[in-house]
């Protein structure tokens, strides 16, 4: 389990988000409130978005708290639309390539979930990788995996039948190797334009994903990142959100577990 | 503060120690429980003595837990005589020149606790330390300067003797400082025979330790490195203590706060 | 492109064979004389056997020249048989997954080489390693993969047969998408009793191989690891080699270009 | 030895000239002209100015040519006035903290060169650092200290007075200690608004250092940044400049070796 936020509005240094807040994401990734796991310390990463049309990225294996350039990076980068995630392994190595978010062209994804016994059905699921996407596969997690198959579902063009698309598949999966332990998927995507978070598992405990509607700017995260959590609303489990600034639309995931 | 343990014993794969018991050190990185901070993932060392004079040492920046060279090593070192440390840093940086054990010729020296206010006095206790010594600073750490300071006392010649003219001339400096937070001082010594382990706080909350004799062998750690804690004896505040496989020998600091 | 040496023979320090010689591995690492690639900094790695089944490994994204723990682990630990490699990237990232020697139960395997234009044939290379061995998989080399697949084609059973086989596939494969650029493949193998070099290029420039006998111990390696070159042998291209301390047995690698 | 570059003009993406050019720092990292010493690769730093006072800075342990954080960071930073530096260690250990550019309050330095027998003066000069300014040390390297003696004589009110009076007291140490080893220093400071740059050495041998002025901005470097090195100009060994876009100012050092 991971602990990620996500920050759209004017463009901010964005050590105001990841270090100033009460519970900011560094806090997190010491003492998680929201989760059985309290400690986020295999690796940290940063995309962002500015002029260009491919986001910056920066990934370390250092505990997030403990890296001196993120400190001077956070305080000297701005952007108007920004991820930040904290990473607790499932089980793959402390690895920069292993660090979120993952990014293709203009896109980035982060995640926070995991897909049960997935030395099971690694295999496979790297197998569906088409060939033009597999030479961009970086590490070995089972995130960066789900990332570029949704691509290949059309990501680009329809992101929530991308996102069902590629769920249907592991949990099919998943079936019918017997696999008894949940696939757990709450994620943040982004073009550069517009945000997604999507909100599932396959049992009754999806991870937390709440928002926070500022009229500015909008904040998305794994949990607040005020300790009072006044204001934020959760996100409905089953469901991906199109969440900006100044909208909010919900979908339903149509998944048959 | 910190987390560390050491043994003594016929030789043995630090893995048996650093990994196997249910409290473990690498546990303790996670989860220590006899403190208030309970992550100790701002580096760790390992200091081993063999057929050479001098101990091997490694020392890394990452969490111990996450370490892969840890658990490879940990397999493959045999010894019969070793320190362990995980650290949680009170404001010096994540560097591997700043991890526990310090050595220094044939000495190990590691150590859980802080001089208060350290900022105040760093530019005078470095200025103590003597010119051929100066040249082993590594790091920037208050332990180290304190080890070197020990060595300038006579560490080989009388151990007792040198932990408390040191720690009396840092206790002296903080009081013409003015410094009101405590000096912390728990630690280990050895010279590749014999052990020490001092325990020590100029107020009431000196940090924790432990040791149990095995019959064949001996521990010593900041905390019971097993859940039920049974059999581990605490050493009493104020007092440095020679332990070995069958001997425990206790002196008083007597020093004035 | 990379460089390493192995060592058989009675146990000795590794630093004996890593830092002492005049053209040392990590002499070679900065400046290495058979190749036109003379810097191989892009991490390294320690495999070593010892009275475990499973060898001791040790990697390293650092350069080899700048460790201080390889100094240190260099001085204390002791082999009869061990592999250590310096490694220039030929593209994949500079990651402790990436480096040699990778390890599979008993078996150790370090390659100095390439799969020409490997980004077109990785995808269906990987696609080949059996799924029992997928999850052996650590990094994105062309070098781990075809490791696997040796392992896959019976390494075990038959070294020579294994190597033969592996390599063919290969050479098929870069046939058939009609690659031009070489298969090169300089490399050793290691069941924790014997050792196996292998020396192969599609076309005419197969990257060096030579050794050493002592009498007492056997050295091979990339280059020879003393600037004079006297009494170290070159292996001849196209062949495989097992070599101990007094014999050396060779087959022709009998390969369709 | 090192290499480092310095640029001021109008804002641009670093990557422009780590980069792009075809004798780039990165490219002198592997493959110095102007040296004996070819491989900069223990470690290298970032410094730039925005719109904060304090400029950001990036340090990192591994060679520059191989972190992939530097390629995304330097497509995506902009700066108007930007210090890089690639280290070759004469001696203190590869650590972010020892690796250039040092900053301190709006100043950024970076240096070329050593204090010879510098372990012969380190006690002496770390000894001069007053304690202000001794907190503010972060390493263990000889160009750090002399950047806080430096802001301990005066950098801020007068730069050239204060190159004069630290290197002055550097070398009268020197003397008196018999070190026969030269000082050699070429360097680059900043407040941000103006740029300086120092060659000296107290031998005949002083580092190489040219700057060529391109009308809209200006860069300085160890070595020309392209091949064909045409435009580019060698600063007189001896002197200190203060160099912009438009001007350049020389004095000379008034040194007593």
């Amino acid at each position: 389990m991971c602990r990620w936020m996500a920050y759209q509005g004017s463009p901010v240094y964005l050590e105001q988000w990841l270090f100033e807040p009460d519970h900011s994401l560094i806090h997190q990734s010491l003492s998680a409130r929201k989760s059985e796991v309290t400690v986020n310390a295999d690796g940290f990463g940063l995309g962002w978005y500015d002029e260009r049309e491919e986001p910056g990225q920066y990934h370390e294996i250092l505990p997030a708290w403990s890296d001196c350039n993120l400190k001077s990076l956070a305080r000297h980068i701005k952007s108007g639309l920004f991820f930040a995630h904290v990473r607790a392994s499932t089980g793959t190595s402390t690895a920069r390539s292993n660090c979120h978010p993952f990014g293709y062209k203009n896109w980035l994804f982060m995640h926070n979930g995991q897909i049960g016994q997935y030395e099971q059905v690694r295999w496979q699921i790297d197998r569906w990788i088409p060939e033009h996407l597999y030479n961009h596969r970086r590490g070995s997690t089972d995130s960066e995996a789900i990332f570029l198959l949704m691509v290949a579902n059309g990501l680009d063009r329809d992101p929530v039948a991308a996102v069902n698309t590629t769920l249907q598949q592991i949990l099919n999966l998943m079936r019918d190797k017997g696999i008894q332990e949940p696939l757990r998927f709450t994620s943040m995507l982004s073009n550069g334009r517009d945000m997604w978070a999507v909100r599932f598992s396959s049992d009754e405990h999806a991870p937390s994903l709440y928002y926070k509607q500022f009229g500015e700017h909008v904040v998305v995260g794994s949990e607040p990142l005020d300790l009072s959590g006044h204001g934020w609303q959760l996100v409905e489990s089953g469901h991906m959100v199109k969440v900006g600034i100044d909208h909010y639309h919900t979908d339903e995931l149509t998944l048959d577990g």
